[in-house]
Protein backbone atom coordinates (compact mmCIF):
# COMPACT_ATOMS: atom_id res chain seq x y z
CA UNK A 1 0.00 0.00 0.00
CA UNK A 2 1.56 3.55 -1.09
CA UNK A 3 1.83 5.52 2.26
CA UNK A 4 -0.06 8.67 2.31
CA UNK A 5 1.96 11.82 1.96
CA UNK A 6 2.09 14.32 4.17
CA UNK A 7 0.78 17.85 4.48
CA UNK A 8 4.54 19.44 3.84
CA UNK A 9 4.34 16.96 1.13
CA UNK A 10 1.71 18.41 -0.26
CA UNK A 11 2.08 21.92 0.18
CA UNK A 12 6.36 21.44 -1.42
CA UNK A 13 4.21 20.21 -4.97
CA UNK A 14 1.95 22.88 -4.62
CA UNK A 15 4.50 25.72 -4.20
CA UNK A 16 6.93 24.21 -6.51
CA UNK A 17 5.69 25.58 -9.33
CA UNK A 18 5.98 28.95 -9.36
CA UNK A 19 7.77 30.84 -12.25
CA UNK A 20 8.54 34.27 -9.86
CA UNK A 21 9.18 35.23 -6.41
CA UNK A 22 6.93 35.17 -3.67
CA UNK A 23 6.14 38.40 -2.60
CA UNK A 24 7.20 39.34 1.03
CA UNK A 25 5.86 38.55 3.29
CA UNK A 26 3.61 35.92 1.47
CA UNK A 27 0.09 34.76 2.81
CA UNK A 28 0.64 31.45 1.66
CA UNK A 29 1.27 29.63 4.88
CA UNK A 30 -0.18 26.78 6.91
CA UNK A 31 -2.46 28.58 8.92
CA UNK A 32 -3.78 25.27 11.06
CA UNK A 33 -2.32 22.03 11.27
CA UNK A 34 0.86 20.25 11.43
CA UNK A 35 3.30 19.80 8.45
CA UNK A 36 4.22 16.01 8.98
CA UNK A 37 0.48 14.98 9.22
CA UNK A 38 -0.21 11.89 6.54
CA UNK A 39 -3.09 13.42 4.33
CA UNK A 40 -6.01 11.34 3.95
CA UNK A 41 -8.11 13.16 1.77
CA UNK A 42 -7.78 16.83 0.37
CA UNK A 43 -10.55 19.51 -0.72
CA UNK A 44 -9.69 22.68 -2.25
CA UNK A 45 -11.73 25.52 -2.16
CA UNK A 46 -12.27 29.54 -2.43
CA UNK A 47 -12.81 30.62 0.58
CA UNK A 48 -11.88 28.33 3.74
CA UNK A 49 -15.26 28.80 5.72
CA UNK A 50 -15.67 26.43 9.25
CA UNK A 51 -18.29 24.67 7.43
CA UNK A 52 -16.49 23.79 3.99
CA UNK A 53 -13.71 21.98 6.62
CA UNK A 54 -16.37 20.42 9.14
CA UNK A 55 -17.65 18.91 5.30
CA UNK A 56 -13.72 18.13 4.41
CA UNK A 57 -13.79 16.27 7.48
CA UNK A 58 -17.01 14.67 6.91
CA UNK A 59 -15.57 13.42 3.10
CA UNK A 60 -13.00 12.09 5.07
CA UNK A 61 -10.26 14.90 4.02
CA UNK A 62 -7.51 16.03 6.45
CA UNK A 63 -5.79 19.31 4.31
CA UNK A 64 -8.26 22.49 3.24
CA UNK A 65 -6.14 24.16 0.25
CA UNK A 66 -8.07 27.92 0.49
CA UNK A 67 -7.37 30.43 -1.72
CA UNK A 68 -8.09 33.06 0.92
CA UNK A 69 -7.29 33.76 4.64
CA UNK A 70 -9.32 32.24 7.46
CA UNK A 71 -10.33 35.88 9.10
CA UNK A 72 -12.07 38.19 6.69
CA UNK A 73 -8.56 40.17 5.77
CA UNK A 74 -6.40 39.44 2.95
CA UNK A 75 -3.50 39.91 5.16
CA UNK A 76 -3.27 37.75 8.71
CA UNK A 77 -3.83 40.22 12.07
CA UNK A 78 -0.80 41.52 13.38
CA UNK A 79 0.22 40.53 16.96
CA UNK A 80 -0.66 43.94 17.92
CA UNK A 81 -4.32 43.31 17.46
CA UNK A 82 -6.29 41.79 19.73
CA UNK A 83 -8.46 38.82 18.40
CA UNK A 84 -12.25 39.08 17.74
CA UNK A 85 -14.60 36.80 19.03
CA UNK A 86 -15.61 35.41 15.78
CA UNK A 87 -12.12 34.89 14.98
CA UNK A 88 -11.21 33.03 18.23
CA UNK A 89 -13.97 30.64 17.79
CA UNK A 90 -13.69 29.73 14.48
CA UNK A 91 -9.81 29.25 15.43
CA UNK A 92 -10.74 27.05 18.21
CA UNK A 93 -13.36 24.84 16.39
CA UNK A 94 -10.82 24.66 13.26
CA UNK A 95 -7.92 24.04 15.65
CA UNK A 96 -10.27 21.02 17.28
CA UNK A 97 -11.07 19.83 14.13
CA UNK A 98 -8.38 18.00 12.79
CA UNK A 99 -7.99 19.22 9.98
CA UNK A 100 -4.70 21.28 8.30
CA UNK A 101 -5.69 24.57 6.30
CA UNK A 102 -3.18 25.57 3.65
CA UNK A 103 -3.48 28.86 2.08
CA UNK A 104 -2.31 29.02 -1.91
CA UNK A 105 -3.11 32.28 -2.68
CA UNK A 106 0.53 34.08 -3.87
CA UNK A 107 2.07 30.26 -5.18
CA UNK A 108 -0.97 29.71 -7.91
CA UNK A 109 -1.22 33.66 -9.35
CA UNK A 110 2.68 32.51 -10.24
CA UNK A 111 2.06 29.63 -11.91
CA UNK A 112 3.18 30.06 -15.19
CA UNK A 113 0.30 30.17 -17.12
CA UNK A 114 -1.41 31.90 -13.73
CA UNK A 115 -3.25 28.98 -12.33
CA UNK A 116 -6.66 30.61 -11.27
CA UNK A 117 -6.88 32.66 -14.49
CA UNK A 118 -6.05 29.69 -16.21
CA UNK A 119 -8.96 27.98 -14.65
CA UNK A 120 -11.40 30.56 -15.21
CA UNK A 121 -10.73 30.41 -18.47
CA UNK A 122 -11.47 27.03 -19.30
CA UNK A 123 -14.60 27.43 -17.56
CA UNK A 124 -15.75 30.25 -19.55
CA UNK A 125 -14.50 27.66 -22.01
CA UNK A 126 -12.30 29.82 -23.82
CA UNK A 127 -9.15 28.01 -23.64
CA UNK A 128 -8.87 28.14 -27.48
CA UNK A 129 -9.21 31.69 -28.00
CA UNK A 130 -6.32 33.04 -25.25
CA UNK A 131 -3.70 35.56 -27.21
CA UNK A 132 -1.50 35.68 -24.53
CA UNK A 133 -1.03 35.45 -20.86
CA UNK A 134 0.24 37.56 -18.78
CA UNK A 135 1.71 38.31 -14.88
CA UNK A 136 -2.02 39.29 -13.72
CA UNK A 137 -3.61 39.18 -16.96
CA UNK A 138 -5.11 37.31 -19.85
CA UNK A 139 -5.88 38.76 -23.51
CA UNK A 140 -8.34 36.77 -25.47
CA UNK A 141 -9.53 36.99 -28.93
CA UNK A 142 -13.72 35.49 -28.29
CA UNK A 143 -16.03 35.01 -31.37
CA UNK A 144 -17.82 38.40 -31.72
CA UNK A 145 -20.69 39.49 -29.59
CA UNK A 146 -22.58 41.75 -28.24
CA UNK A 147 -21.71 42.78 -24.29
CA UNK A 148 -24.95 41.21 -23.21
CA UNK A 149 -24.49 38.01 -25.15
CA UNK A 150 -21.46 37.73 -24.09
CA UNK A 151 -22.17 38.74 -20.24
CA UNK A 152 -25.46 36.38 -20.08
CA UNK A 153 -22.96 33.24 -21.67
CA UNK A 154 -20.49 33.92 -18.55
CA UNK A 155 -23.24 33.89 -16.14
CA UNK A 156 -24.55 30.51 -17.39
CA UNK A 157 -20.81 29.02 -17.45
CA UNK A 158 -20.37 30.52 -13.98
CA UNK A 159 -23.69 29.75 -12.54
CA UNK A 160 -23.76 33.01 -10.96
CA UNK A 161 -26.72 34.73 -10.04
CA UNK A 162 -26.13 38.43 -11.53
CA UNK A 163 -23.15 40.05 -13.15
CA UNK A 164 -22.84 44.10 -13.07
CA UNK A 165 -21.89 45.57 -16.55
CA UNK A 166 -20.38 49.23 -17.70
CA UNK A 167 -20.95 50.02 -21.32
CA UNK A 168 -23.54 49.71 -23.90
CA UNK A 169 -25.40 46.36 -23.92
CA UNK A 170 -25.45 45.82 -27.73
CA UNK A 171 -22.00 46.87 -28.30
CA UNK A 172 -20.16 43.80 -29.97
CA UNK A 173 -16.92 42.69 -28.72
CA UNK A 174 -14.33 40.49 -29.30
CA UNK A 175 -10.93 41.44 -27.31
CA UNK A 176 -10.83 40.85 -24.47
CA UNK A 177 -8.62 41.49 -21.38
CA UNK A 178 -9.45 39.34 -18.31
CA UNK A 179 -8.09 39.54 -14.88
CA UNK A 180 -8.99 37.44 -12.03
CA UNK A 181 -9.55 38.48 -8.67
CA UNK A 182 -9.23 41.72 -7.12
CA UNK A 183 -7.31 43.08 -9.72
CA UNK A 184 -9.89 45.75 -11.21
CA UNK A 185 -8.02 49.13 -10.28
CA UNK A 186 -8.00 51.34 -13.29
CA UNK A 187 -3.73 50.73 -13.03
CA UNK A 188 -4.61 47.20 -14.40
CA UNK A 189 -7.51 47.74 -16.36
CA UNK A 190 -6.93 50.93 -17.97
CA UNK A 191 -3.24 50.39 -20.28
CA UNK A 192 -5.04 47.27 -22.19
CA UNK A 193 -7.97 49.55 -22.91
CA UNK A 194 -5.68 52.58 -23.62
CA UNK A 195 -3.41 50.25 -25.59
CA UNK A 196 -5.96 48.66 -28.14
CA UNK A 197 -5.20 45.49 -27.03
CA UNK A 198 -8.54 44.95 -25.50
CA UNK A 199 -11.71 46.47 -25.92
CA UNK A 200 -13.40 44.22 -23.13
CA UNK A 201 -12.23 44.33 -19.72
CA UNK A 202 -13.65 41.09 -17.39
CA UNK A 203 -12.55 41.29 -13.94
CA UNK A 204 -13.38 39.89 -10.89
CA UNK A 205 -13.46 42.75 -8.65
CA UNK A 206 -12.17 46.23 -8.61
CA UNK A 207 -13.33 49.75 -6.97
CA UNK A 208 -16.18 51.20 -8.05
CA UNK A 209 -14.98 54.44 -9.28
CA UNK A 210 -12.04 53.63 -11.50
CA UNK A 211 -12.79 51.38 -14.52
CA UNK A 212 -16.17 51.84 -14.76
CA UNK A 213 -15.75 55.44 -14.85
CA UNK A 214 -12.97 55.35 -17.18
CA UNK A 215 -15.36 53.23 -19.94
CA UNK A 216 -18.27 55.97 -19.66
CA UNK A 217 -15.62 58.80 -20.57
CA UNK A 218 -13.95 56.92 -23.07
CA UNK A 219 -17.62 56.03 -24.97
CA UNK A 220 -18.34 59.25 -24.90
CA UNK A 221 -14.93 60.07 -26.77
CA UNK A 222 -16.21 57.76 -29.36
CA UNK A 223 -13.78 54.83 -27.99
CA UNK A 224 -14.98 51.62 -28.03
CA UNK A 225 -14.63 49.74 -24.55
CA UNK A 226 -17.13 47.77 -22.23
CA UNK A 227 -16.66 46.26 -18.85
CA UNK A 228 -18.00 42.79 -17.25
CA UNK A 229 -17.52 42.75 -13.30
CA UNK A 230 -17.74 39.23 -12.26
CA UNK A 231 -17.21 39.06 -8.59
CA UNK A 232 -14.16 38.41 -6.88
CA UNK A 233 -14.89 34.69 -5.76
CA UNK A 234 -16.56 34.21 -9.07
CA UNK A 235 -13.41 34.68 -11.06
CA UNK A 236 -11.21 32.92 -8.47
CA UNK A 237 -13.55 29.73 -7.82
CA UNK A 238 -12.95 28.04 -11.06
CA UNK A 239 -9.23 28.01 -10.55
CA UNK A 240 -9.62 26.21 -6.95
CA UNK A 241 -12.06 23.43 -8.57
CA UNK A 242 -9.41 23.06 -11.47
CA UNK A 243 -6.77 22.71 -8.58
CA UNK A 244 -8.62 19.58 -7.37
CA UNK A 245 -8.32 18.36 -10.96
CA UNK A 246 -4.59 18.66 -10.93
CA UNK A 247 -4.08 17.16 -7.78
CA UNK A 248 -5.85 13.97 -8.13
CA UNK A 249 -3.47 13.18 -10.67
CA UNK A 250 -0.40 14.06 -8.48
CA UNK A 251 -1.87 11.78 -5.73
CA UNK A 252 -3.96 9.28 -7.67
CA UNK A 253 -3.90 7.59 -3.69
CA UNK A 254 -5.94 9.98 -1.95
CA UNK A 255 -9.47 11.26 -2.47
CA UNK A 256 -9.18 14.80 -3.83
CA UNK A 257 -12.51 17.24 -3.73
CA UNK A 258 -13.50 20.25 -4.13
CA UNK A 259 -16.05 22.53 -2.47
CA UNK A 260 -17.60 25.75 -3.03
CA UNK A 261 -19.61 28.47 -0.97
CA UNK A 262 -23.02 30.05 -1.54
CA UNK A 263 -22.61 33.84 -2.87
CA UNK A 264 -22.19 35.74 0.57
CA UNK A 265 -23.49 38.86 -1.19
CA UNK A 266 -27.03 38.82 -2.82
CA UNK A 267 -28.95 41.71 -4.93
CA UNK A 268 -32.45 42.97 -3.86
CA UNK B 1 -24.81 94.75 -6.87
CA UNK B 2 -23.12 92.51 -5.03
CA UNK B 3 -19.08 91.50 -6.39
CA UNK B 4 -19.01 88.30 -7.45
CA UNK B 5 -16.96 85.51 -4.57
CA UNK B 6 -13.80 84.10 -6.49
CA UNK B 7 -13.01 80.98 -7.15
CA UNK B 8 -10.60 80.91 -4.01
CA UNK B 9 -12.99 82.55 -1.97
CA UNK B 10 -15.71 79.45 -2.38
CA UNK B 11 -12.80 77.48 -2.02
CA UNK B 12 -11.79 78.86 1.32
CA UNK B 13 -15.94 78.96 2.88
CA UNK B 14 -15.50 75.16 2.01
CA UNK B 15 -12.26 74.12 3.93
CA UNK B 16 -12.58 76.51 6.40
CA UNK B 17 -15.28 74.13 8.76
CA UNK B 18 -12.98 70.87 8.86
CA UNK B 19 -11.96 69.69 12.55
CA UNK B 20 -8.99 67.80 11.61
CA UNK B 21 -5.99 67.85 9.55
CA UNK B 22 -5.64 66.98 5.98
CA UNK B 23 -4.01 64.20 5.12
CA UNK B 24 -0.65 64.52 3.72
CA UNK B 25 -1.11 65.10 1.06
CA UNK B 26 -4.71 66.10 0.27
CA UNK B 27 -6.34 65.25 -2.65
CA UNK B 28 -8.34 68.48 -2.35
CA UNK B 29 -7.50 70.62 -4.97
CA UNK B 30 -8.18 73.39 -7.98
CA UNK B 31 -8.00 70.73 -10.73
CA UNK B 32 -9.10 73.17 -13.54
CA UNK B 33 -9.13 77.03 -13.22
CA UNK B 34 -7.69 80.19 -11.64
CA UNK B 35 -8.55 80.85 -8.51
CA UNK B 36 -9.08 84.59 -9.18
CA UNK B 37 -12.11 83.96 -11.53
CA UNK B 38 -15.26 85.45 -10.38
CA UNK B 39 -17.98 82.97 -9.79
CA UNK B 40 -20.89 82.99 -12.14
CA UNK B 41 -22.87 80.15 -10.80
CA UNK B 42 -21.90 76.95 -8.86
CA UNK B 43 -22.07 73.06 -9.40
CA UNK B 44 -21.68 70.40 -7.10
CA UNK B 45 -21.43 66.42 -8.14
CA UNK B 46 -20.09 63.41 -7.02
CA UNK B 47 -18.76 62.45 -10.14
CA UNK B 48 -16.81 65.44 -12.33
CA UNK B 49 -17.26 64.26 -15.77
CA UNK B 50 -17.02 66.04 -18.76
CA UNK B 51 -20.54 65.98 -19.29
CA UNK B 52 -21.83 67.36 -15.85
CA UNK B 53 -19.08 69.95 -16.62
CA UNK B 54 -20.70 70.99 -19.93
CA UNK B 55 -24.21 70.94 -17.86
CA UNK B 56 -22.54 73.21 -15.79
CA UNK B 57 -21.49 75.76 -18.33
CA UNK B 58 -25.06 75.03 -19.86
CA UNK B 59 -26.43 76.27 -16.48
CA UNK B 60 -24.27 79.72 -16.51
CA UNK B 61 -21.86 77.85 -14.30
CA UNK B 62 -18.45 78.52 -14.24
CA UNK B 63 -17.13 76.13 -10.77
CA UNK B 64 -17.58 72.88 -10.42
CA UNK B 65 -17.10 71.20 -7.05
CA UNK B 66 -16.37 67.34 -7.39
CA UNK B 67 -16.48 64.63 -4.39
CA UNK B 68 -13.73 62.27 -6.78
CA UNK B 69 -11.38 63.23 -9.00
CA UNK B 70 -11.09 63.73 -12.81
CA UNK B 71 -8.70 61.02 -14.12
CA UNK B 72 -10.47 57.83 -12.68
CA UNK B 73 -8.56 57.12 -9.24
CA UNK B 74 -8.54 58.26 -5.90
CA UNK B 75 -4.40 59.97 -6.31
CA UNK B 76 -3.74 61.94 -9.39
CA UNK B 77 -1.03 60.61 -11.95
CA UNK B 78 2.24 60.64 -11.02
CA UNK B 79 4.63 62.83 -12.99
CA UNK B 80 6.42 59.86 -14.50
CA UNK B 81 3.35 58.71 -15.55
CA UNK B 82 2.48 59.17 -19.15
CA UNK B 83 -0.64 60.96 -19.82
CA UNK B 84 -3.31 58.42 -21.39
CA UNK B 85 -4.89 59.48 -24.60
CA UNK B 86 -8.83 59.55 -22.75
CA UNK B 87 -7.65 61.64 -19.71
CA UNK B 88 -5.17 64.24 -22.10
CA UNK B 89 -8.76 64.83 -24.43
CA UNK B 90 -10.71 65.17 -21.55
CA UNK B 91 -8.21 67.55 -19.96
CA UNK B 92 -8.23 69.83 -23.14
CA UNK B 93 -11.74 69.80 -23.50
CA UNK B 94 -12.13 70.65 -19.84
CA UNK B 95 -9.34 73.08 -19.83
CA UNK B 96 -11.18 74.84 -22.75
CA UNK B 97 -14.27 74.68 -21.25
CA UNK B 98 -14.06 77.92 -18.90
CA UNK B 99 -15.07 76.06 -16.04
CA UNK B 100 -13.17 75.96 -13.09
CA UNK B 101 -12.74 72.69 -11.32
CA UNK B 102 -11.97 71.83 -7.27
CA UNK B 103 -12.09 68.74 -5.44
CA UNK B 104 -13.85 68.50 -1.94
CA UNK B 105 -13.04 64.89 -0.69
CA UNK B 106 -11.10 65.08 2.28
CA UNK B 107 -12.02 68.58 3.97
CA UNK B 108 -16.20 67.31 3.68
CA UNK B 109 -15.14 64.27 5.42
CA UNK B 110 -13.51 66.16 7.87
CA UNK B 111 -16.41 68.42 8.98
CA UNK B 112 -18.04 67.51 12.14
CA UNK B 113 -19.86 65.56 11.33
CA UNK B 114 -18.70 64.50 8.23
CA UNK B 115 -20.51 66.24 5.69
CA UNK B 116 -20.57 63.37 3.27
CA UNK B 117 -22.15 60.71 5.76
CA UNK B 118 -24.38 63.71 7.50
CA UNK B 119 -25.99 64.01 3.76
CA UNK B 120 -26.47 60.27 3.32
CA UNK B 121 -28.34 60.48 6.96
CA UNK B 122 -30.42 63.32 6.06
CA UNK B 123 -31.47 61.57 2.23
CA UNK B 124 -32.30 58.10 4.09
CA UNK B 125 -34.95 60.27 6.48
CA UNK B 126 -32.88 59.09 9.30
CA UNK B 127 -31.43 62.71 10.90
CA UNK B 128 -33.85 61.82 14.10
CA UNK B 129 -32.12 58.43 14.90
CA UNK B 130 -28.52 59.28 15.02
CA UNK B 131 -27.01 57.62 18.22
CA UNK B 132 -23.34 59.68 17.51
CA UNK B 133 -21.15 60.67 14.88
CA UNK B 134 -17.82 59.42 14.79
CA UNK B 135 -14.92 60.25 12.32
CA UNK B 136 -15.45 57.35 9.92
CA UNK B 137 -19.21 55.99 10.38
CA UNK B 138 -22.43 56.99 12.42
CA UNK B 139 -23.97 54.93 14.70
CA UNK B 140 -27.98 55.37 14.77
CA UNK B 141 -30.91 53.14 16.13
CA UNK B 142 -33.86 53.32 13.24
CA UNK B 143 -37.06 51.87 14.21
CA UNK B 144 -37.20 47.99 14.24
CA UNK B 145 -37.49 46.40 10.89
CA UNK B 146 -36.34 43.12 8.72
CA UNK B 147 -33.17 43.50 6.30
CA UNK B 148 -35.13 43.30 3.26
CA UNK B 149 -37.98 46.20 4.69
CA UNK B 150 -35.14 48.61 5.18
CA UNK B 151 -33.35 47.68 2.34
CA UNK B 152 -36.14 47.89 -0.15
CA UNK B 153 -37.04 51.37 1.90
CA UNK B 154 -33.08 52.69 1.26
CA UNK B 155 -33.47 51.46 -2.42
CA UNK B 156 -36.40 54.23 -2.61
CA UNK B 157 -34.82 56.96 -0.75
CA UNK B 158 -31.97 56.58 -3.01
CA UNK B 159 -33.50 55.81 -5.95
CA UNK B 160 -31.27 52.75 -6.90
CA UNK B 161 -32.02 49.88 -9.32
CA UNK B 162 -30.46 47.66 -7.32
CA UNK B 163 -28.72 46.88 -3.37
CA UNK B 164 -26.28 44.37 -2.35
CA UNK B 165 -27.38 42.45 1.19
CA UNK B 166 -25.29 40.14 3.03
CA UNK B 167 -27.31 38.06 6.02
CA UNK B 168 -30.68 36.70 6.28
CA UNK B 169 -33.32 38.76 4.53
CA UNK B 170 -35.92 38.27 7.60
CA UNK B 171 -33.90 38.95 10.20
CA UNK B 172 -34.97 42.00 12.05
CA UNK B 173 -32.16 44.98 12.68
CA UNK B 174 -32.69 48.20 14.44
CA UNK B 175 -28.66 49.22 15.59
CA UNK B 176 -27.27 50.32 12.00
CA UNK B 177 -23.56 51.28 11.64
CA UNK B 178 -23.25 53.56 8.65
CA UNK B 179 -19.96 54.07 6.53
CA UNK B 180 -20.29 56.46 3.45
CA UNK B 181 -18.19 55.82 0.36
CA UNK B 182 -14.99 53.03 0.33
CA UNK B 183 -15.32 52.82 3.79
CA UNK B 184 -16.85 49.39 3.80
CA UNK B 185 -13.26 47.35 4.85
CA UNK B 186 -13.44 44.95 7.68
CA UNK B 187 -10.84 47.38 9.50
CA UNK B 188 -14.03 49.81 10.01
CA UNK B 189 -16.91 47.49 10.12
CA UNK B 190 -15.76 44.15 11.99
CA UNK B 191 -15.26 46.56 15.14
CA UNK B 192 -18.53 47.83 15.03
CA UNK B 193 -20.26 44.42 14.99
CA UNK B 194 -17.73 43.07 17.80
CA UNK B 195 -18.51 45.29 20.17
CA UNK B 196 -22.41 45.00 19.51
CA UNK B 197 -22.62 48.75 18.67
CA UNK B 198 -24.25 47.97 15.71
CA UNK B 199 -25.75 45.02 13.83
CA UNK B 200 -26.48 45.76 10.47
CA UNK B 201 -23.92 47.79 8.77
CA UNK B 202 -24.69 49.89 5.91
CA UNK B 203 -21.86 51.03 3.41
CA UNK B 204 -20.84 52.20 0.41
CA UNK B 205 -18.49 50.33 -1.10
CA UNK B 206 -16.12 47.40 0.57
CA UNK B 207 -13.98 44.36 -0.19
CA UNK B 208 -16.44 41.77 -1.60
CA UNK B 209 -14.37 38.56 0.89
CA UNK B 210 -13.88 41.11 4.47
CA UNK B 211 -17.46 42.22 5.93
CA UNK B 212 -19.30 39.63 4.05
CA UNK B 213 -17.17 36.94 4.60
CA UNK B 214 -17.36 38.09 8.83
CA UNK B 215 -21.03 38.63 8.27
CA UNK B 216 -21.45 34.59 7.15
CA UNK B 217 -19.39 33.83 10.04
CA UNK B 218 -20.78 35.35 12.81
CA UNK B 219 -24.34 34.48 11.62
CA UNK B 220 -23.18 30.70 11.83
CA UNK B 221 -22.27 31.33 15.17
CA UNK B 222 -25.27 32.85 16.35
CA UNK B 223 -24.61 36.22 16.17
CA UNK B 224 -27.32 38.23 14.81
CA UNK B 225 -25.85 40.37 12.44
CA UNK B 226 -26.29 42.01 8.45
CA UNK B 227 -25.03 43.55 5.84
CA UNK B 228 -26.04 46.37 2.92
CA UNK B 229 -23.91 47.60 0.09
CA UNK B 230 -25.41 51.08 -1.37
CA UNK B 231 -22.38 51.22 -4.14
CA UNK B 232 -19.71 54.49 -3.64
CA UNK B 233 -21.47 57.00 -5.61
CA UNK B 234 -25.12 55.99 -4.19
CA UNK B 235 -23.55 56.61 -0.60
CA UNK B 236 -21.75 59.95 -1.29
CA UNK B 237 -24.31 61.73 -3.88
CA UNK B 238 -26.55 62.64 -0.94
CA UNK B 239 -23.55 64.22 0.36
CA UNK B 240 -22.88 66.38 -2.73
CA UNK B 241 -26.84 67.31 -3.24
CA UNK B 242 -26.79 68.75 0.04
CA UNK B 243 -23.56 70.82 0.31
CA UNK B 244 -25.14 72.54 -2.89
CA UNK B 245 -28.12 73.83 -0.30
CA UNK B 246 -25.50 74.75 2.09
CA UNK B 247 -23.54 76.83 -0.27
CA UNK B 248 -26.44 78.49 -2.00
CA UNK B 249 -27.27 80.03 1.79
CA UNK B 250 -23.64 81.29 1.95
CA UNK B 251 -23.51 82.37 -1.48
CA UNK B 252 -27.12 83.71 -2.22
CA UNK B 253 -26.45 85.97 -4.92
CA UNK B 254 -25.31 83.23 -7.19
CA UNK B 255 -27.26 80.30 -8.49
CA UNK B 256 -25.82 77.22 -7.15
CA UNK B 257 -27.05 73.07 -8.70
CA UNK B 258 -26.25 69.81 -7.68
CA UNK B 259 -25.98 67.67 -11.17
CA UNK B 260 -25.92 63.57 -11.15
CA UNK B 261 -24.62 61.08 -13.26
CA UNK B 262 -26.09 58.17 -14.17
CA UNK B 263 -24.67 54.82 -12.23
CA UNK B 264 -21.92 53.83 -14.46
CA UNK B 265 -22.61 49.71 -13.37
CA UNK B 266 -25.63 47.86 -14.05
CA UNK B 267 -26.97 44.56 -13.41
CA UNK B 268 -28.13 41.75 -15.76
Amino acid sequence: MTPLPTVQTVIDALTANRHTALPEPTVDQLLIGDPGTPVTGIVTTFMPTLSVVQQARSLGANLVIGHEGLFFSHHERSEESPEGEIERMKRQQLEASDVAVFRLHDSIHRYCPDGITEGLVAKLGWSGYVREYRAESCLLDIPSASLREIATEIKTRLGLPYITISGHPEAVFSRVGLLAGYRGGGTLTIPLLESKEADLIVYGEGPEWETPEYVREAMRFGRHCGLIALGHAASEEPGMERLAEALSVLFPHIPVHYLQEEPSIRIL
